[in-house]
């Protein structure tokens, strides 16, 4: 939750004067979002997001991804479009931020991730993969190889105060991922950050994905992986093959994978529990004393890299290796 | 910001379908209410707002609360009104909490106070005040002069950890209290917790009041003197007689303070300062490690209290003393 800049009604209302949307009802921060200030503003005209980019979001890349949500709305994939002022802008300023509205998402995050949530998720990860194909702006990953060595230097010393042999555990990890990160997959815009509290579903029918506020262009099949860790762990820590298979074989049924993009699934996923097992020892390590939000759990991620580390092959995850042949990648 | 209870998407589709309110099509969690969780719910027939009661809002006090909600709707006072479901049962149950959906209710509370919030909500207050005047259900004030005492007690070892001196002073101001607190006063519901926060407008009309769950009876112009001190005085810790002037003097218009109310308020002002400064103090000693929610600031009640143990009359308020007799009350 989080909701860090406090609005003014008078500054609320002169903002909203800006748009065709009426008058403010009604505007309430709303407990979602950990990285930008978000409420519910409900006008005349219904209910809209508002969203003040706090400074971990980059003033630069906002672009980026306003563009990209107006591209994905006229792809016909459901997600938040920003709404332009009476001037033609959508991008604008609140109390000293970037601040936009979206249009409003019906639907709900599933607070128990099902077998048939992670089935359509597949399809939705894939459809927008498509649907990104033809748009012209990128966005480096910060959040890859190179990040996490830097990620990883500044959480090296402490990193044993959230778990004994975590620094050791680290550095060997990036050593390997070094050497075995794929080099020549097929790459377009991701989500990079698709966990369940950005799909929302309304009943048991997907409605929409929100928060593309760390898209970026990478491999499409670390997508994939962050999904897989995301969408199909339970709480206790067990990989649920079930909620895997789903995932990937509703995802290839529109988006075929191909044999390097399947046999770099393990290390992909590896990655990916290092990349948010490194970002959640960060902010547990530099949380502020007194904060509002209570930083994520970096254990939980380390129990995933260390399941995945354990993996040789697609077959160690029960997912059944469609073309039959063995898996080249070995990545123990 | 408060919100404590997570409610899956499955619990919440089956609570609202005891209700005549279509489809869920959004809940959030809204960073409003200290005491209870309050989500924004959006159905199929417009927002609503769903509160969980947590564990300190009494469960045998809720039909008061409820019931007295429902009496201000019928006296035409704009505040939520409870739904009932289809059973014509408005309070239930919801992931093991009580649990009640309420209607919407447009505006924003003021950021900042100016002297035309404190004019409206003088106003207001008085038509509350006359709109419970046949409302049956009572509820006694928990935290009146004897739970002034018993929090004192919770508290005086620490007290000094707050503010330097700060368990004398309490123990000589209850002692003050206790000596002149009055006793034959107009009585009956009052909000007791009307601050701006519980306060909505939109554009620059009063649209509303919430939040009775403090609601409870006492004298109705102790009501006003918590208002004075939520309401009267600048971050800086000034009082600004403009705003208690236009309060007091809108709030006369509806309802008439008799000699002795007037006489009074400075004492009742000093008993509302001593009430948020004793629960504030409590909060703070008492605050979780690792909380969500950052406690009050007891100091500013401290200082307000300070500010009313200065003042010997009404006119030390600078607020005109309509009847243009000595005042009979000398708290100093």
């Amino acid at each position: 939750m989080a909701v860090y800049t406090e609005v003014s009604d008078e500054d609320l209302s002169a903002f909203v004067a800006q748009y065709d949307l009426g008058a403010v009802l009604s505007c309430k921060g709303i407990a979602e979002g950990v990285e930008n200030s978000n409420f519910l503003l409900v006008t005349e005209r219904g209910p809209y997001i508002l969203t003040l980019y706090e400074k971990r979001t980059k003033r630069e890349d906002l672009p980026f991804f306003l563009g990209l949500m107006e591209h994905l709305a006229v792809k016909g994939v459901a997600s938040p479009l920003p709404v332009a002022g009476r001037d033609g802008v959508a991008l604008r300023e609140l109390c000293g931020r970037p601040a936009v509205i979206v249009t409003f998402l019906a639907g709900m995050w599933p607070r128990r991730v099902q077998p048939m949530h992670c089935a359509q998720l597949g399809e939705a990860l894939a459809r927008l993969h498509l649907a990104v194909a033809d748009f012209t702006m990128t966005r480096p990953n910060a959040l890859s190889l190179k990040g996490w060595h830097e990620l990883f230097a500044k959480s090296a010393d402490r990193a044993d105060e959230v778990a004994v042999g975590l620094r050791d555990t680290l550095r060997a990890e990036l050593d390997a991922l070094e050497a075995h990160w794929p080099t020549d997959l097929p790459t377009g815009v991701i989500h990079a950050d698709l966990f369940p509290d950005n799909v929302f579903f309304r009943g048991e029918t997907l409605s929409g994905l929100i928060d593309f506020y760390f898209a970026c262009n990478d491999f499409l099949a670390y997508d994939v992986a962050i999904c897989i860790n995301a969408w199909c762990f339970e709480i206790d820590g067990s990989f649920n093959a079930t909620k895997a298979r789903l995932l990937l074989a509703n995802y290839r049924k529109v988006r075929p994978l191909s044999r390097a993009e399947l046999d770099a699934l393990p290390w992909l996923c590896r990655g990916s529990a290092t990349r948010f097992l490194l970002t959640r020892l960060y902010d547990w390590l530099n949380r502020p004393p007194g904060a509002f939000v209570q930083p994520k759990d970096p254990v939980e991620y380390l129990r995933k890299l260390r399941f995945h580390q354990s993996t040789r092959s697609l077959r160690d995850y029960f997912i059944d290796d469609e073309d039959g042949t063995a898996s080249a990648a070995d990545p123990a």
